[in-house]
């Protein structure tokens, strides 16, 4: 015994680690951000947020990407080390040639570190990940869990982004400077048509805040002090509590906020100017998280006939094995 | 005596907490940022910033809101948990109907957690909150001080905002994407309207910065080196020494500075485009640090004829009993 | 020797403070951003970014500043102490009347705390810090290094700014509400005219980023998890790991990337859109990890054929004893 133990310490991850095989298809395709604005994404495998990547570190991943766009395009795996496989790392001129129409490039390489990561198109990137909603989570499950991640019981994907009406169905142009966003998003979508965050009273809920748009985001909780607990990934030698937390482009932050205030409370960004869908107050970068102890029936209530979207902030298939997830409810409508 | 101290601690906060009631109105009012520079606010007891709400952790806070201005509003009280009355959040369609034109709402909750909170109108907020110059600072004293709390002999508090000065005068109107900010202000005044922060050598100071507008501040202090110690309110574990500190919508820092550098200190936005007011150089959010050891009587000190306006950052009124305090020198004009 | 040693302590700094004595000219100067897109400058010494000035905690420092352009400048030493010598700290109608056009202006001050600061014009710094290029790096090392800052083998310095190209040749405006900046430099350079960081397999490199300019930054490095190690200039005192970092006006980050990982990595600013110039994409604040290990030649290497000009970094310089230091390659064009 003492003898496979040494063995099991010398080569930690081969007992662990999964092959996985994931097929993504970049795909023309129509979504709507709220309302009737709708935009002209080049969307993986049709849904904006792309599909849920979803493994464990040291797994083995190999993604088959079909460009099925009119223009060239790569994937960059934001946070992953690529070590020893720089050529998989997804930026044209630099690690490869970009992916023209109609061509496929296979990724091969290792997931790590653990963490909340995510994976993005590489070329033009001012217009592809501003707003052409190219991008998607990447959770990377770690081999030692930390003490709170193990406390969990809600876990949440929300992937802020911006957008700039004026190029909505401009597809090759936009994210120039002078632009001027005018739709904020959670996962795709603006207040009112983004999705309560459901809890209950007791739960350990992980918010994991991945800056996907071009703007900084100052999102804050009501009526609780939520911890910081990663940066990037991360876990943060002195987490810290805050009821505000600015996201920048790139940047991930997971919280861990501890449901004990049964109620209906505001999850917003406080830039206030990014509460709007165009010019119309009440809208953009908003949700509410709603406790089940408590109706959503009042009279005053504006979610109180709200039909919920399970899986919204992939809070479903993050449940589910290893593995790679569309959502129903990021599907756009293809663009012939 | 041992009895009693045993109950004592077995309902702490009975033997401490007090009860306030507060009369808030909101009142269409005009304040003058800078020069000739005035605008339209709903105003908080006709002054922008509003008054300063100071009481202790535990207390219980009444406030009679009247709205006198004829377009709805609420007040959320930004930080505080609202344990166990979540209805009393403020926040409009979501934890309670507007407060319509002439109506009233009564906020009854329990001071928690300590802090440096602030609360703002949750109506519109990208109209009310960033220009009509809704938004107070909220302190509550904690049950037991930090040590570095204890040491503190100066305590400023600085809420910065943003202004488009084309909505100046078009109430109900404004706060929308493409919006160009042209004046910015500290409790209200750009400089050189602002007024010094006067210290003496040996002060241990602390700056409560609450970023109350709709843009990021780098505030950087000239000739010390500070040490960052609240976030949102809460202790950091781990303090850190900087000379810039950046301030995002909704959050608050608070800086402990000692005052062991007698001399005269720039303090201001490093986003160099927020020291104008409109196009005109050398103005915005600026200020001084004046120490009383140094004369300010040099011929080349652009203030060395200022009017010195106490109580400028609630300097005089934090020193005094709980409550709620106007303060003169933030006082506008009513509009009719 | 007991005795000897005995003294050192009493008087640390007698036997290793140096006095140093710089000349120091503010000239107009065209300086090339990427491509043909020129810019007037006030540039220090005829370059952009400014001399290098790298000496060490404790040394006294005489700077002689020759204003040979026709407006009015300061100079003033972001992050220094100037205890004792607030005169010297270069603020306008603060602490000096500005320095005339054709005058000369004498800082003398101790180099003080240790760490990243940087030195730039404190008049119209809307204007003259924006998008004229009056800034350069201040590097003091400490007396006692920390083990981290031990370990370092390649130490780059990266400045960072921003440029509205419609003020290109308007000295004396610029830097205005509503600009829309539209260029965004490394070093005064935007990609593909940006450099290379060239390292090799096991070197500890120190990046420290100044925020220059205008806006945030948000910095990520592809392939690595980086520590952030100082924060303006000051050591953290928990340190932590991220891949994207943010810097704002002002502030200072130091990063320590343990080069672990040979391969052609990006490092670039995620806030997508500051990666154009002007309209076109892949360009501005973007550049290179290129480890020796791997060969450059790759066809599809949009660097391939680099012309590689060393010293861009300053890492050249910051190996040379304590003193000032142009770099040619920053030396911009004379404008009569």
């Amino acid at each position: 015994m003492l003898t496979s133990l040494a063995l099991a310490c010398a080569a930690p991850t081969l007992g662990w680690a999964e092959a996985h095989t994931f097929e993504m298809n970049i795909e023309d395709t129509k979504i709507t951000l709220v309302g009737k604005q709708d935009f002209h994404t080049f969307a993986f495998n049709g849904q904006v947020p792309g599909p849920l990547i979803h493994v464990k570190e040291g797994d083995e991943v190999t993604v088959n990407v079909n460009n099925l766009t009119t223009l060239p395009h790569t994937i960059h795996w934001h946070g992953l080390l690529q070590r020893g496989t720089w050529q998989m790392d997804g930026v044209p001129d630099v690690t490869q040639p970009a992916i023209k129409p109609g061509d496929t490039f296979t990724y091969t390489f290792t997931a790590e570190p653990s963490g909340t990561m995510w994976y993005h198109c590489h070329v033009n990137v001012n217009e592809h990940v501003t707003m052409r909603g190219m991008w998607g989570p990447f959770i990377i499950d770690p081999k030692e869990p930390t003490p709170i991640e193990k406390e969990v019981t809600k876990d949440f994907i929300l992937m802020l982004s911006d957008w700039a009406s004026a190029w909505a169905f401009k597809p090759g142009y936009g994210g120039v400077p002078g632009d001027v966003f005018d739709f904020f998003t959670i996962n795709g979508k603006a207040y009112p048509d983004s999705q309560p965050l459901r809890v209950s009273r007791g739960d350990v809920v992980r918010l994991r805040l991945i800056g996907a748009g071009d703007l900084a985001h100052a999102i804050h909780i009501h009526g609780h002090v939520f911890e910081v607990a990663f940066k990037d990934g991360r876990p943060l030698p002195a987490p810290y509590e805050a009821d505000t937390i600015v996201v920048h482009p790139g940047e991930r932050y997971d919280l861990i906020l501890r449901a004990d205030n049964p109620g209906r409370w505001m999850v917003h960004d406080h830039v206030d100017t990014h509460t709007l869908n165009g010019d119309k107050p009440m809208g953009g970068m908003m949700t509410v998280i709603e406790y089940t102890e408590i109706s959503a029936k009042d009279d005053f209530y504006a979610w109180k006939d709200k039909q919920f979207a399970p899986d919204f902030y992939y809070e479903e298939s993050l449940k589910k094995p290893h593995g790679m997830y569309d959502a129903a409810v990021f599907q756009g409508q293809a663009i012939e």
